[in-house]
Protein backbone atom coordinates (compact mmCIF):
# COMPACT_ATOMS: atom_id res chain seq x y z
CA UNK A 1 0.00 0.00 0.00
CA UNK A 2 1.19 3.57 -0.85
CA UNK A 3 2.57 5.29 2.26
CA UNK A 4 0.33 8.02 2.45
CA UNK A 5 -2.55 5.81 1.95
CA UNK A 6 -1.72 3.89 5.19
CA UNK A 7 -1.27 7.17 6.65
CA UNK A 8 -4.18 8.87 5.33
CA UNK A 9 -6.07 6.06 6.80
CA UNK A 10 -4.88 5.75 10.50
CA UNK A 11 -5.55 9.78 10.99
CA UNK A 12 -8.73 8.83 9.50
CA UNK A 13 -9.13 6.18 12.39
CA UNK A 14 -7.61 8.33 14.91
CA UNK A 15 -9.84 11.04 14.04
CA UNK A 16 -12.86 8.43 14.78
CA UNK A 17 -13.56 9.12 18.17
CA UNK A 18 -15.99 6.42 18.17
CA UNK A 19 -13.20 4.12 17.90
CA UNK A 20 -11.58 5.14 20.86
CA UNK A 21 -14.94 4.93 23.06
CA UNK A 22 -15.42 1.51 21.77
CA UNK A 23 -11.70 0.54 22.44
CA UNK A 24 -11.20 0.11 18.59
CA UNK A 25 -7.90 -0.64 16.78
CA UNK A 26 -6.76 -1.14 13.47
CA UNK A 27 -4.46 -3.99 12.93
CA UNK A 28 -3.85 -4.65 9.86
CA UNK A 29 -3.76 -3.15 6.32
CA UNK A 30 -3.76 -4.17 3.42
CA UNK A 31 -5.09 -3.17 -0.25
CA UNK A 32 -9.05 -3.75 -0.24
CA UNK A 33 -8.23 -5.42 3.38
CA UNK A 34 -8.51 -4.21 6.44
CA UNK A 35 -8.83 -5.95 9.96
CA UNK A 36 -9.91 -3.48 13.09
CA UNK A 37 -10.04 -5.17 16.46
CA UNK A 38 -12.24 -4.31 19.85
CA UNK A 39 -12.24 -5.55 22.98
CA UNK A 40 -16.11 -6.44 24.19
CA UNK A 41 -15.91 -3.94 27.14
CA UNK A 42 -18.32 -3.70 30.02
CA UNK A 43 -19.96 -0.49 28.37
CA UNK A 44 -20.28 -2.41 25.06
CA UNK A 45 -22.91 -4.58 25.86
CA UNK A 46 -26.70 -5.12 25.78
CA UNK A 47 -29.16 -6.36 28.30
CA UNK A 48 -27.71 -10.20 27.84
CA UNK A 49 -23.95 -9.51 28.81
CA UNK A 50 -22.61 -10.04 24.94
CA UNK A 51 -21.65 -7.29 23.00
CA UNK A 52 -23.81 -5.01 21.30
CA UNK A 53 -24.92 -4.97 17.85
CA UNK A 54 -24.04 -1.56 17.70
CA UNK A 55 -19.79 -2.44 18.18
CA UNK A 56 -20.26 -5.06 15.31
CA UNK A 57 -21.63 -2.75 13.43
CA UNK A 58 -19.18 -0.11 14.27
CA UNK A 59 -16.19 -2.03 13.41
CA UNK A 60 -17.25 -3.98 10.54
CA UNK A 61 -18.59 -0.61 8.84
CA UNK A 62 -15.34 1.40 9.55
CA UNK A 63 -13.18 -1.77 8.50
CA UNK A 64 -15.66 -1.91 5.12
CA UNK A 65 -15.05 1.92 4.42
CA UNK A 66 -10.59 1.61 5.03
CA UNK A 67 -10.57 -1.09 2.91
CA UNK A 68 -12.59 1.37 0.53
CA UNK A 69 -10.18 3.72 1.28
CA UNK A 70 -7.46 1.66 0.25
CA UNK A 71 -8.23 1.52 -3.15
CA UNK A 72 -8.48 5.25 -3.77
CA UNK A 73 -6.18 7.85 -4.64
CA UNK A 74 -4.35 9.71 -1.51
CA UNK A 75 -6.17 12.42 0.12
CA UNK A 76 -9.38 10.84 -0.61
CA UNK A 77 -12.04 10.33 1.90
CA UNK A 78 -14.88 7.71 2.13
CA UNK A 79 -18.69 8.05 3.18
CA UNK A 80 -21.01 5.03 4.09
CA UNK A 81 -24.38 5.55 2.52
CA UNK A 82 -26.40 2.10 2.97
CA UNK A 83 -24.91 -0.87 5.52
CA UNK A 84 -27.42 -4.07 6.53
CA UNK A 85 -26.13 -6.34 9.21
CA UNK A 86 -26.97 -9.76 9.63
CA UNK A 87 -26.44 -10.95 13.30
CA UNK A 88 -26.04 -14.58 13.13
CA UNK A 89 -24.88 -15.81 16.72
CA UNK A 90 -24.41 -13.65 20.09
CA UNK A 91 -21.18 -12.29 20.25
CA UNK A 92 -20.24 -13.90 22.87
CA UNK A 93 -15.75 -14.00 24.11
CA UNK A 94 -13.00 -11.62 24.23
CA UNK A 95 -13.09 -9.70 21.93
CA UNK A 96 -14.70 -8.82 18.23
CA UNK A 97 -12.80 -9.00 14.78
CA UNK A 98 -13.79 -7.18 11.85
CA UNK A 99 -12.65 -8.19 8.28
CA UNK A 100 -13.22 -5.60 5.71
CA UNK A 101 -13.29 -6.01 2.42
CA UNK A 102 -13.72 -4.09 -1.32
CA UNK A 103 -16.55 -6.03 -3.10
CA UNK A 104 -16.31 -3.51 -6.69
CA UNK A 105 -14.43 -0.20 -6.45
CA UNK A 106 -15.52 2.32 -8.36
CA UNK A 107 -15.63 6.28 -8.95
CA UNK A 108 -19.02 6.72 -7.78
CA UNK A 109 -19.73 3.87 -5.55
CA UNK A 110 -17.24 1.08 -3.95
CA UNK A 111 -19.69 -1.65 -2.71
CA UNK A 112 -17.87 -3.11 0.60
CA UNK A 113 -18.41 -6.62 2.97
CA UNK A 114 -17.21 -7.23 6.56
CA UNK A 115 -17.05 -10.06 7.67
CA UNK A 116 -16.91 -9.87 12.26
CA UNK A 117 -16.06 -12.73 14.35
CA UNK A 118 -16.08 -13.11 18.34
CA UNK A 119 -13.02 -14.51 19.57
CA UNK A 120 -12.94 -16.45 23.12
CA UNK A 121 -9.74 -18.40 24.02
CA UNK A 122 -8.61 -17.66 20.38
CA UNK A 123 -11.51 -19.61 19.16
CA UNK A 124 -12.87 -17.20 16.25
CA UNK A 125 -16.74 -17.55 15.66
CA UNK A 126 -18.72 -15.61 12.65
CA UNK A 127 -20.78 -13.44 14.48
CA UNK A 128 -22.08 -10.94 11.88
CA UNK A 129 -21.89 -10.38 8.13
CA UNK A 130 -22.65 -6.46 6.74
CA UNK A 131 -22.86 -5.56 3.26
CA UNK A 132 -22.66 -1.95 1.86
CA UNK A 133 -22.06 1.12 -0.60
CA UNK A 134 -19.42 3.77 0.43
CA UNK A 135 -19.45 7.10 -1.46
CA UNK A 136 -15.60 7.92 -2.32
CA UNK A 137 -15.12 11.58 -1.93
CA UNK A 138 -11.58 11.92 -4.31
CA UNK A 139 -8.87 14.23 -3.24
CA UNK A 140 -9.81 17.59 -5.97
CA UNK A 141 -13.48 17.76 -4.81
CA UNK A 142 -14.45 21.28 -4.60
CA UNK B 1 -49.58 -0.02 28.13
CA UNK B 2 -49.34 -2.59 30.73
CA UNK B 3 -47.27 -1.42 33.32
CA UNK B 4 -45.72 -5.05 33.40
CA UNK B 5 -44.48 -4.46 29.70
CA UNK B 6 -43.40 -0.98 30.03
CA UNK B 7 -41.28 -2.02 33.10
CA UNK B 8 -40.21 -4.88 31.13
CA UNK B 9 -38.96 -2.56 28.46
CA UNK B 10 -36.92 0.10 31.27
CA UNK B 11 -35.40 -2.80 32.79
CA UNK B 12 -34.20 -4.15 29.44
CA UNK B 13 -32.68 -0.69 28.31
CA UNK B 14 -31.43 -0.07 31.94
CA UNK B 15 -29.32 -3.19 31.64
CA UNK B 16 -27.75 -2.57 27.71
CA UNK B 17 -24.48 -0.92 29.12
CA UNK B 18 -23.43 0.27 25.33
CA UNK B 19 -26.79 2.45 25.75
CA UNK B 20 -24.99 4.56 28.72
CA UNK B 21 -21.62 4.59 27.19
CA UNK B 22 -23.79 6.99 24.38
CA UNK B 23 -25.15 8.78 26.77
CA UNK B 24 -28.90 7.37 25.19
CA UNK B 25 -32.58 7.51 26.95
CA UNK B 26 -35.61 6.56 26.80
CA UNK B 27 -37.71 9.19 26.62
CA UNK B 28 -41.31 8.13 25.14
CA UNK B 29 -42.99 4.91 25.26
CA UNK B 30 -46.20 3.35 23.53
CA UNK B 31 -48.15 0.91 21.76
CA UNK B 32 -45.98 0.13 18.76
CA UNK B 33 -43.44 2.98 18.90
CA UNK B 34 -40.34 4.38 21.02
CA UNK B 35 -38.21 7.11 20.86
CA UNK B 36 -34.63 7.29 22.49
CA UNK B 37 -32.67 10.20 22.69
CA UNK B 38 -28.57 10.58 22.25
CA UNK B 39 -26.43 13.62 22.89
CA UNK B 40 -23.66 13.67 20.56
CA UNK B 41 -21.09 13.19 22.75
CA UNK B 42 -17.58 14.22 22.31
CA UNK B 43 -16.75 10.77 22.53
CA UNK B 44 -19.46 9.42 19.48
CA UNK B 45 -18.10 11.41 16.30
CA UNK B 46 -16.52 9.79 13.36
CA UNK B 47 -13.78 11.72 11.45
CA UNK B 48 -15.31 14.79 10.46
CA UNK B 49 -16.63 15.44 13.82
CA UNK B 50 -20.16 14.14 13.48
CA UNK B 51 -22.47 11.84 14.86
CA UNK B 52 -20.98 7.93 14.04
CA UNK B 53 -23.14 6.08 12.18
CA UNK B 54 -23.03 3.56 14.77
CA UNK B 55 -24.55 6.29 17.32
CA UNK B 56 -27.43 6.17 14.96
CA UNK B 57 -27.60 2.43 14.50
CA UNK B 58 -27.09 1.84 18.33
CA UNK B 59 -30.36 4.34 19.06
CA UNK B 60 -32.48 3.47 15.56
CA UNK B 61 -31.70 -0.49 16.49
CA UNK B 62 -32.93 -0.22 20.33
CA UNK B 63 -35.92 2.14 19.05
CA UNK B 64 -37.05 -0.19 16.84
CA UNK B 65 -36.09 -3.59 19.14
CA UNK B 66 -38.59 -1.64 22.05
CA UNK B 67 -41.44 -1.14 19.61
CA UNK B 68 -41.21 -4.67 19.10
CA UNK B 69 -41.49 -5.38 22.61
CA UNK B 70 -44.07 -3.20 23.21
CA UNK B 71 -46.33 -5.32 21.20
CA UNK B 72 -45.53 -8.82 23.06
CA UNK B 73 -46.67 -10.58 26.28
CA UNK B 74 -45.03 -9.48 29.37
CA UNK B 75 -41.52 -11.31 29.65
CA UNK B 76 -40.77 -11.64 26.28
CA UNK B 77 -37.12 -9.86 24.60
CA UNK B 78 -36.01 -9.75 21.42
CA UNK B 79 -33.33 -9.69 19.67
CA UNK B 80 -32.24 -8.40 15.97
CA UNK B 81 -31.78 -10.44 13.40
CA UNK B 82 -30.98 -8.04 10.60
CA UNK B 83 -30.88 -4.35 10.11
CA UNK B 84 -30.01 -2.02 7.51
CA UNK B 85 -29.25 1.85 7.41
CA UNK B 86 -29.59 4.10 4.60
CA UNK B 87 -27.64 7.32 6.00
CA UNK B 88 -29.27 10.36 4.76
CA UNK B 89 -27.18 13.48 5.46
CA UNK B 90 -24.62 14.50 7.75
CA UNK B 91 -25.51 14.07 11.33
CA UNK B 92 -24.62 17.23 12.97
CA UNK B 93 -26.29 18.76 15.61
CA UNK B 94 -26.38 18.43 19.67
CA UNK B 95 -28.44 15.27 19.78
CA UNK B 96 -30.46 12.59 17.76
CA UNK B 97 -34.08 11.29 18.06
CA UNK B 98 -34.99 7.63 17.05
CA UNK B 99 -38.21 6.82 16.68
CA UNK B 100 -38.79 3.07 16.37
CA UNK B 101 -42.32 1.70 14.89
CA UNK B 102 -43.54 -1.60 14.31
CA UNK B 103 -44.62 -2.59 10.53
CA UNK B 104 -46.01 -6.00 10.67
CA UNK B 105 -46.27 -7.86 14.25
CA UNK B 106 -46.02 -11.95 14.16
CA UNK B 107 -45.50 -14.86 16.13
CA UNK B 108 -41.90 -15.96 14.32
CA UNK B 109 -40.32 -12.88 13.26
CA UNK B 110 -41.26 -8.89 14.06
CA UNK B 111 -40.91 -6.59 10.78
CA UNK B 112 -39.57 -2.88 12.13
CA UNK B 113 -38.71 0.43 11.19
CA UNK B 114 -36.87 3.23 12.99
CA UNK B 115 -36.27 6.98 11.80
CA UNK B 116 -33.29 8.94 13.21
CA UNK B 117 -33.40 12.57 13.25
CA UNK B 118 -30.50 14.89 14.36
CA UNK B 119 -31.28 18.10 16.21
CA UNK B 120 -29.87 21.52 16.31
CA UNK B 121 -31.38 24.24 17.89
CA UNK B 122 -34.93 22.46 18.14
CA UNK B 123 -34.99 22.14 14.22
CA UNK B 124 -35.40 18.30 13.03
CA UNK B 125 -33.25 16.86 9.74
CA UNK B 126 -33.70 13.06 8.80
CA UNK B 127 -30.81 11.44 8.96
CA UNK B 128 -31.14 7.54 8.63
CA UNK B 129 -34.09 5.22 8.21
CA UNK B 130 -33.30 1.26 9.13
CA UNK B 131 -35.62 -1.05 8.42
CA UNK B 132 -34.72 -4.52 10.19
CA UNK B 133 -35.95 -7.90 11.54
CA UNK B 134 -37.06 -8.97 14.71
CA UNK B 135 -36.93 -12.57 16.56
CA UNK B 136 -39.52 -12.39 19.37
CA UNK B 137 -38.26 -14.54 22.55
CA UNK B 138 -41.79 -15.55 24.53
CA UNK B 139 -41.40 -15.47 28.39
CA UNK B 140 -41.99 -19.25 28.18
CA UNK B 141 -39.73 -20.16 25.86
CA UNK B 142 -37.59 -23.32 27.44
CA UNK C 1 -45.59 17.42 -12.96
CA UNK C 2 -43.24 18.48 -15.88
CA UNK C 3 -44.97 17.02 -19.03
CA UNK C 4 -42.18 15.99 -20.39
CA UNK C 5 -41.19 14.37 -17.06
CA UNK C 6 -44.54 12.36 -17.43
CA UNK C 7 -43.56 11.48 -21.35
CA UNK C 8 -39.75 9.96 -19.77
CA UNK C 9 -40.82 7.75 -16.96
CA UNK C 10 -43.44 6.43 -19.56
CA UNK C 11 -41.10 5.98 -22.71
CA UNK C 12 -39.10 4.17 -19.99
CA UNK C 13 -41.60 2.26 -18.40
CA UNK C 14 -42.56 1.36 -22.12
CA UNK C 15 -39.02 0.21 -22.62
CA UNK C 16 -38.66 -2.41 -19.94
CA UNK C 17 -39.72 -5.65 -21.24
CA UNK C 18 -39.89 -7.23 -17.89
CA UNK C 19 -42.73 -4.82 -17.16
CA UNK C 20 -45.03 -6.48 -20.20
CA UNK C 21 -43.84 -9.53 -19.08
CA UNK C 22 -45.08 -9.70 -15.72
CA UNK C 23 -48.16 -7.64 -16.77
CA UNK C 24 -47.01 -4.65 -15.05
CA UNK C 25 -48.69 -1.29 -15.68
CA UNK C 26 -48.34 2.44 -14.61
CA UNK C 27 -51.26 3.66 -12.68
CA UNK C 28 -50.47 6.73 -10.99
CA UNK C 29 -47.79 9.40 -11.17
CA UNK C 30 -47.62 12.22 -9.05
CA UNK C 31 -44.52 14.28 -8.16
CA UNK C 32 -42.40 11.98 -5.66
CA UNK C 33 -44.96 9.09 -5.37
CA UNK C 34 -45.65 6.40 -8.36
CA UNK C 35 -48.06 3.21 -8.36
CA UNK C 36 -47.70 0.42 -10.66
CA UNK C 37 -50.54 -2.68 -10.51
CA UNK C 38 -49.26 -5.95 -11.64
CA UNK C 39 -52.18 -8.98 -11.70
CA UNK C 40 -50.95 -12.42 -9.97
CA UNK C 41 -50.08 -13.88 -13.60
CA UNK C 42 -50.11 -17.85 -13.73
CA UNK C 43 -46.71 -17.33 -14.25
CA UNK C 44 -45.77 -14.81 -11.93
CA UNK C 45 -45.89 -17.61 -9.18
CA UNK C 46 -43.62 -19.57 -6.39
CA UNK C 47 -44.08 -23.06 -5.35
CA UNK C 48 -47.22 -22.51 -3.50
CA UNK C 49 -49.39 -20.41 -5.89
CA UNK C 50 -48.82 -16.93 -4.57
CA UNK C 51 -46.94 -14.30 -6.27
CA UNK C 52 -43.21 -14.84 -6.23
CA UNK C 53 -41.15 -12.59 -4.53
CA UNK C 54 -39.59 -11.36 -7.30
CA UNK C 55 -42.88 -9.83 -8.92
CA UNK C 56 -42.79 -7.48 -5.58
CA UNK C 57 -39.28 -6.68 -6.45
CA UNK C 58 -39.86 -5.52 -9.97
CA UNK C 59 -42.65 -3.56 -9.64
CA UNK C 60 -41.54 -2.31 -5.86
CA UNK C 61 -38.02 -1.30 -7.58
CA UNK C 62 -39.87 0.41 -10.66
CA UNK C 63 -42.32 2.36 -8.60
CA UNK C 64 -39.38 3.83 -6.29
CA UNK C 65 -37.22 4.50 -9.65
CA UNK C 66 -39.66 6.28 -11.48
CA UNK C 67 -40.73 8.05 -7.67
CA UNK C 68 -36.85 9.55 -7.84
CA UNK C 69 -36.97 10.02 -11.80
CA UNK C 70 -40.23 11.85 -11.16
CA UNK C 71 -37.99 15.06 -9.01
CA UNK C 72 -35.86 14.81 -11.14
CA UNK C 73 -35.02 17.27 -14.28
CA UNK C 74 -36.37 16.41 -17.46
CA UNK C 75 -34.06 13.77 -19.68
CA UNK C 76 -32.62 12.53 -16.53
CA UNK C 77 -32.52 8.18 -15.63
CA UNK C 78 -32.05 6.65 -12.83
CA UNK C 79 -30.64 3.05 -12.04
CA UNK C 80 -30.71 1.06 -8.83
CA UNK C 81 -27.95 0.46 -6.62
CA UNK C 82 -29.28 -1.65 -3.94
CA UNK C 83 -32.84 -2.26 -2.71
CA UNK C 84 -33.49 -4.48 0.05
CA UNK C 85 -37.45 -6.63 0.29
CA UNK C 86 -38.93 -7.17 3.61
CA UNK C 87 -41.68 -10.21 3.31
CA UNK C 88 -44.45 -9.43 5.40
CA UNK C 89 -47.22 -11.58 4.69
CA UNK C 90 -48.04 -14.00 1.57
CA UNK C 91 -48.54 -11.93 -1.12
CA UNK C 92 -51.97 -13.71 -2.31
CA UNK C 93 -54.85 -11.85 -3.77
CA UNK C 94 -55.63 -11.05 -7.69
CA UNK C 95 -52.87 -8.23 -8.46
CA UNK C 96 -50.34 -6.32 -6.26
CA UNK C 97 -49.85 -2.52 -5.83
CA UNK C 98 -46.52 -0.88 -5.63
CA UNK C 99 -46.17 2.90 -4.25
CA UNK C 100 -43.05 4.12 -4.85
CA UNK C 101 -41.95 7.31 -2.66
CA UNK C 102 -38.74 9.67 -2.58
CA UNK C 103 -37.40 9.07 1.08
CA UNK C 104 -34.15 12.09 0.42
CA UNK C 105 -33.85 13.20 -3.12
CA UNK C 106 -30.35 14.24 -3.88
CA UNK C 107 -27.96 15.05 -6.63
CA UNK C 108 -25.50 12.28 -6.31
CA UNK C 109 -28.03 9.37 -4.94
CA UNK C 110 -31.75 9.17 -4.29
CA UNK C 111 -33.01 7.37 -1.48
CA UNK C 112 -36.29 5.82 -2.18
CA UNK C 113 -39.29 3.31 -0.68
CA UNK C 114 -41.62 1.20 -2.01
CA UNK C 115 -44.57 -0.99 0.33
CA UNK C 116 -46.17 -3.58 -2.41
CA UNK C 117 -49.77 -4.63 -1.12
CA UNK C 118 -51.68 -7.65 -2.37
CA UNK C 119 -55.60 -7.21 -3.66
CA UNK C 120 -57.85 -9.44 -3.24
CA UNK C 121 -61.64 -8.72 -3.57
CA UNK C 122 -60.62 -5.04 -3.22
CA UNK C 123 -58.87 -5.40 0.30
CA UNK C 124 -55.39 -4.43 0.68
CA UNK C 125 -52.91 -6.53 2.74
CA UNK C 126 -49.32 -4.82 2.87
CA UNK C 127 -46.97 -7.82 1.78
CA UNK C 128 -43.67 -5.98 1.05
CA UNK C 129 -41.20 -3.08 2.27
CA UNK C 130 -38.81 -1.95 -0.08
CA UNK C 131 -35.70 0.51 0.93
CA UNK C 132 -33.00 1.35 -1.49
CA UNK C 133 -30.79 3.58 -3.46
CA UNK C 134 -31.09 4.91 -6.71
CA UNK C 135 -28.49 6.74 -8.72
CA UNK C 136 -29.34 9.55 -10.76
CA UNK C 137 -27.94 9.80 -14.01
CA UNK C 138 -28.62 13.55 -15.56
CA UNK C 139 -29.56 14.86 -18.92
CA UNK C 140 -26.33 16.81 -19.77
CA UNK C 141 -24.11 13.38 -18.79
CA UNK C 142 -21.48 12.12 -21.32
CA UNK D 1 -26.99 -35.02 -0.81
CA UNK D 2 -29.51 -37.05 0.06
CA UNK D 3 -31.78 -38.10 -2.62
CA UNK D 4 -34.93 -37.42 -1.22
CA UNK D 5 -33.60 -33.31 -1.04
CA UNK D 6 -32.64 -33.10 -4.17
CA UNK D 7 -35.70 -34.79 -5.66
CA UNK D 8 -37.34 -32.34 -2.92
CA UNK D 9 -35.71 -29.00 -4.58
CA UNK D 10 -35.93 -30.03 -8.20
CA UNK D 11 -40.47 -30.43 -7.75
CA UNK D 12 -39.91 -27.56 -5.76
CA UNK D 13 -38.36 -25.65 -8.49
CA UNK D 14 -40.33 -26.69 -11.30
CA UNK D 15 -43.51 -25.67 -8.95
CA UNK D 16 -42.01 -22.77 -9.47
CA UNK D 17 -43.59 -20.79 -12.61
CA UNK D 18 -41.57 -17.24 -12.56
CA UNK D 19 -38.88 -19.47 -13.40
CA UNK D 20 -40.68 -21.20 -16.01
CA UNK D 21 -41.74 -17.34 -17.68
CA UNK D 22 -37.80 -16.42 -16.97
CA UNK D 23 -36.28 -19.20 -19.06
CA UNK D 24 -34.34 -20.12 -15.77
CA UNK D 25 -32.65 -23.99 -15.30
CA UNK D 26 -31.40 -25.64 -12.26
CA UNK D 27 -28.13 -26.53 -13.10
CA UNK D 28 -25.77 -27.42 -10.19
CA UNK D 29 -27.14 -29.08 -6.58
CA UNK D 30 -24.69 -29.46 -3.89
CA UNK D 31 -24.81 -29.73 -0.21
CA UNK D 32 -25.62 -25.94 0.71
CA UNK D 33 -23.80 -24.47 -2.45
CA UNK D 34 -26.69 -24.45 -5.83
CA UNK D 35 -26.63 -22.29 -9.24
CA UNK D 36 -29.41 -21.48 -11.30
CA UNK D 37 -29.18 -20.43 -14.71
CA UNK D 38 -31.24 -18.05 -16.92
CA UNK D 39 -30.95 -16.68 -20.33
CA UNK D 40 -31.36 -12.52 -20.85
CA UNK D 41 -35.03 -12.84 -22.73
CA UNK D 42 -36.26 -10.50 -24.66
CA UNK D 43 -38.81 -9.84 -22.31
CA UNK D 44 -36.32 -9.89 -19.24
CA UNK D 45 -34.98 -6.64 -19.98
CA UNK D 46 -34.77 -3.27 -18.40
CA UNK D 47 -35.21 0.03 -20.43
CA UNK D 48 -31.50 0.01 -21.63
CA UNK D 49 -31.96 -3.65 -22.84
CA UNK D 50 -30.15 -5.31 -20.30
CA UNK D 51 -31.36 -8.11 -17.85
CA UNK D 52 -33.55 -6.28 -15.19
CA UNK D 53 -32.61 -6.11 -12.00
CA UNK D 54 -35.73 -8.27 -11.30
CA UNK D 55 -34.29 -11.28 -13.29
CA UNK D 56 -30.63 -11.32 -10.92
CA UNK D 57 -33.38 -11.03 -7.90
CA UNK D 58 -35.54 -13.96 -8.54
CA UNK D 59 -32.63 -16.44 -9.43
CA UNK D 60 -30.28 -15.33 -6.72
CA UNK D 61 -33.25 -15.75 -4.00
CA UNK D 62 -34.31 -18.90 -5.71
CA UNK D 63 -30.17 -19.98 -5.60
CA UNK D 64 -30.21 -18.82 -2.07
CA UNK D 65 -33.25 -20.15 -1.21
CA UNK D 66 -32.59 -24.10 -2.47
CA UNK D 67 -29.15 -23.88 -0.68
CA UNK D 68 -30.69 -23.01 2.18
CA UNK D 69 -33.34 -26.37 1.53
CA UNK D 70 -30.12 -28.43 0.87
CA UNK D 71 -28.75 -28.31 4.19
CA UNK D 72 -32.81 -29.23 6.11
CA UNK D 73 -34.18 -32.23 6.57
CA UNK D 74 -36.08 -33.48 3.89
CA UNK D 75 -39.54 -32.95 3.11
CA UNK D 76 -38.57 -29.11 4.79
CA UNK D 77 -39.42 -25.92 2.76
CA UNK D 78 -37.97 -22.38 3.07
CA UNK D 79 -39.52 -19.09 3.21
CA UNK D 80 -37.53 -15.99 2.23
CA UNK D 81 -38.48 -13.00 5.02
CA UNK D 82 -35.99 -10.31 3.80
CA UNK D 83 -33.26 -10.47 0.91
CA UNK D 84 -30.93 -7.31 0.31
CA UNK D 85 -29.64 -6.89 -3.77
CA UNK D 86 -26.66 -4.60 -4.26
CA UNK D 87 -25.82 -3.93 -8.30
CA UNK D 88 -22.41 -4.06 -9.22
CA UNK D 89 -22.21 -3.93 -12.78
CA UNK D 90 -25.17 -3.52 -15.68
CA UNK D 91 -26.07 -7.10 -16.92
CA UNK D 92 -25.03 -7.51 -20.33
CA UNK D 93 -24.51 -10.83 -21.74
CA UNK D 94 -25.74 -14.08 -22.66
CA UNK D 95 -27.38 -15.16 -19.33
CA UNK D 96 -27.03 -14.70 -16.03
CA UNK D 97 -25.50 -17.41 -12.94
CA UNK D 98 -26.96 -17.00 -9.82
CA UNK D 99 -24.94 -19.31 -7.27
CA UNK D 100 -26.33 -19.16 -3.96
CA UNK D 101 -24.48 -20.62 -0.69
CA UNK D 102 -25.93 -20.87 3.34
CA UNK D 103 -23.78 -18.34 5.18
CA UNK D 104 -25.60 -20.09 8.72
CA UNK D 105 -27.83 -22.94 9.14
CA UNK D 106 -30.22 -23.05 11.81
CA UNK D 107 -33.47 -24.00 12.93
CA UNK D 108 -35.52 -20.85 13.07
CA UNK D 109 -33.66 -18.97 10.65
CA UNK D 110 -31.11 -19.85 8.07
CA UNK D 111 -28.97 -16.81 6.41
CA UNK D 112 -27.82 -16.97 2.94
CA UNK D 113 -25.87 -15.24 -0.03
CA UNK D 114 -25.67 -15.38 -3.61
CA UNK D 115 -23.32 -14.25 -6.28
CA UNK D 116 -24.82 -13.19 -9.65
CA UNK D 117 -22.98 -13.20 -12.78
CA UNK D 118 -23.73 -11.98 -16.60
CA UNK D 119 -22.04 -14.56 -19.40
CA UNK D 120 -20.80 -13.05 -22.52
CA UNK D 121 -18.62 -15.73 -24.46
CA UNK D 122 -18.26 -17.61 -21.53
CA UNK D 123 -16.71 -14.58 -19.76
CA UNK D 124 -17.75 -13.88 -16.20
CA UNK D 125 -18.73 -11.17 -14.34
CA UNK D 126 -19.75 -10.30 -11.07
CA UNK D 127 -23.50 -8.53 -11.82
CA UNK D 128 -25.07 -8.88 -7.82
CA UNK D 129 -24.74 -9.68 -4.36
CA UNK D 130 -27.63 -10.81 -2.38
CA UNK D 131 -27.53 -11.69 1.44
CA UNK D 132 -31.31 -12.63 2.85
CA UNK D 133 -32.84 -14.87 5.63
CA UNK D 134 -35.33 -18.07 4.88
CA UNK D 135 -37.55 -19.52 7.67
CA UNK D 136 -37.40 -23.14 7.45
CA UNK D 137 -40.77 -24.76 7.34
CA UNK D 138 -39.46 -27.76 8.76
CA UNK D 139 -41.57 -31.38 7.58
CA UNK D 140 -43.45 -32.49 10.67
CA UNK D 141 -44.75 -28.41 11.00
CA UNK D 142 -48.86 -28.21 11.86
Amino acid sequence: MHPEIEQNIRASFDAQTMMATLGASLLRLEQARVEIHAPILPGSQQQHGVAHAALAFAIGDSAAGYAALSVMPPGSEVMTTEMKINLLRPATGQYLIARGQVIKPGRRLVIVQADVYAVQDKAEKHVALLTGTMIPLPPDRP
